[in-house]
């Protein structure tokens, strides 16, 4: 299976850690890297510190074959993302002329005063591509397999539509999910020998409580539609001779 | 400041990986042992695979004074954690008596039939001591400074609560928050000198956009109350002496 295409987020965040902001990247992510066949493998968040930013960016790009990082790339002293790349990558930071023109010309339309901190932005390390960023101009940028993305989300969501075309997807996975109401455990040695007879296909439980009554949606996830659809019908059967009463549910959350 | 108590969570989640379901762990998490003195430095969401988790825990357990688990201790076939957890400190695993004679109450109370899958949510690794569950009786467990805890945020929640006199907290951080309709740009140098003059408190830039206009705001953090407003009447300072009006915050999301 070495065309499995994985990535992971480094949500780089004191807000997050705080509890103060919450994380509207990752779902956002997990399914437009799924439509785009990639598989987000892990997510970690940690704090402003560069040292913490560095080992986790190091680590998470000899795993997997992307890296998206979101947040730290404005010009206060708290944005210390785009140095803590170029310490990761061991390379040297400097303007990006293009950055810099982008900024210029932003500034230009906005009246804002050109200073060394709205600067900052355009510091790219040594042989990063600028990703655009249709919002607020100040760009992105990639280095070999890691993207640095703002971390507000409306200007992420457009950063990552200008990146898009550069990813090398596999398979979509699609999903399919089934939910009855039994619990967990009444379907649990089923599902363990359903699992087992389809290992390509992964079968995740998940125990719910709805409108006042306890039930269970079971999801199934896969690259082949067939065998997928096959699986759901032994699901069904599965949920009807225990008294359940399957009920198909709505994929709008679980992209297809 | 070797009294800085941290810890670190970590989400046992192939749903939120697939961007299925939105975390709401931790958020609740970040704000609770903000709450009880101990300082969330990262976060991690890794696949229900033993691997990863087996190295996740081992690397979080040694560098925080606590982790807390979510997710992964049902009765069905992808409930991997307790036997991950077992695997990482290298320990057996084994029915917890009181964890059996718990579930077993449970059952008959619910009438729920008592099968080999049920009562594998009574497993346990040597030495684990049990964390209560008042919402659906099977029980978490702590080993070491690794408390494992369910992923409903309900059932999370109560047994967090359950756990909460274990934690030997530090001092709670304090926040205070401005804003104004100012961009970063135009604070970022008069916010990194005041940040040079209070390297103990934490000063954070989020710009937003809200009703209309784009705004900052900035959150400082400390331990020291009296600090705290020291900045934040120097911050408010700042706001005025750029044009700006400042407001300031309601704490609603951030912890005292």
């Amino acid at each position: 299976m070495s065309d499995i295409v994985t990535a992971a987020v480094l949500i780089i965040g004191n807000e997050i850690l705080s509890g103060r902001v919450r994380d509207e990247n990752v779902p956002y992510l997990a399914e437009a890297l799924n439509e785009a066949g990639v598989r987000l493998r892990e997510v970690r968040v940690v704090a402003d510190v560069e040292a913490e930013i560095v080992a986790a960016v190091n680590e998470l790009r000899r795993r997997y074959t992307y890296v998206f990082t979101t947040g730290g790339i404005g010009p206060t002293h708290d944005d210390i993302t785009a140095d803590s790349i170029a310490a990761a990558f061991g390379l040297p930071i400097d303007y990006h002329p293009d950055a810099v023109a982008l900024l210029r010309g932003r500034f230009r339309q906005t009246g804002a005063e050109v200073n060394d901190a709205r600067l900052r932005m355009a510091r790219v390390p040594e042989g990063g591509t600028l990703i655009e960023n249709p919002i607020s101009a100040a760009p992105g940028f990639r280095l070999d397999n890691v993207f640095v993305l703002a971390g507000v989300p409306v200007v992420m969501r457009a950063m990552f539509a200008s990146l898009r075309h550069q990813l090398d997807g596999g398979e979509p996975v699609r999903s399919l999910a089934v939910a009855a109401h039994l619990s967990e455990g009444a379907m649990a040695q089923g599902l363990g020998a359903l699992q087992l007879r389809y290992p390509e296909v992964d079968i995740g439980s998940y125990p719910f409580y709805r409108g006042g009554r306890y039930g269970t949606s079971i999801v199934c996830r896969g690259t082949d539609g067939r065998v997928l659809e096959q699986v759901g019908a032994e699901l069904r059967q599965l949920m009807t001779s225990l008294g359940g009463d399957p009920i198909e549910e709505a994929e709008a959350t679980d992209p297809a």
